[in-house]
């Protein structure tokens, strides 16, 4: 499993996109973490402009959201985790 | 290729995820159509719990995001298309 991307809403998907292409490559899998309505937007455009990025080595990227708890300022949050890695298993 | 599911920011996304299980049951794959961040995030949401209820038949679910053009009320808009289905190609 590569880093752990933390995307906001301020996020750049294009930047997002090229940050999980470079983790695919590199590792095989990636992992982003987002909060809130406005970061998993950010979060799942990026994930789309990165799938056309690594198309032409042949990666078909899919993703795998999850549900997990984090802290922010000492509050319990539920973040929402997607992995995301190549359609066949390895 | 299924049904297109349109969620919107007010569906629950227990009773799509309901709706993505029994797509994926009957037909092996599903598609999820989104516009805006608040429909986008009860889609994922939607799709984490959808996970849970398929994986007890060992399917396991992925999904993959891409752009597309519709039009609301004679705009056109750019939707979310989330394609489901099970990580291995079949």
């Amino acid at each position: 499993m590569g880093n752990i991307l933390k995307v906001s809403s301020k996020s750049n998907p294009n930047s997002v996109a090229g940050a999980i292409a470079g983790s695919i490559r590199e590792q095989g899998t990636t992992e982003i973490q987002a909060v809130g309505a406005a970061a998993l937007n950010q979060a799942i455009k990026a994930i789309a402009i990165a799938r056309g990025y690594v198309a032409p080595s042949g990666v078909n990227l899919v993703f795998v959201p999850s549900f997990t708890d984090i802290v922010i300022n000492n509050e319990n949050r539920t973040a929402i985790k997607l992995e995301i890695g190549p359609r066949k298993t390895r």
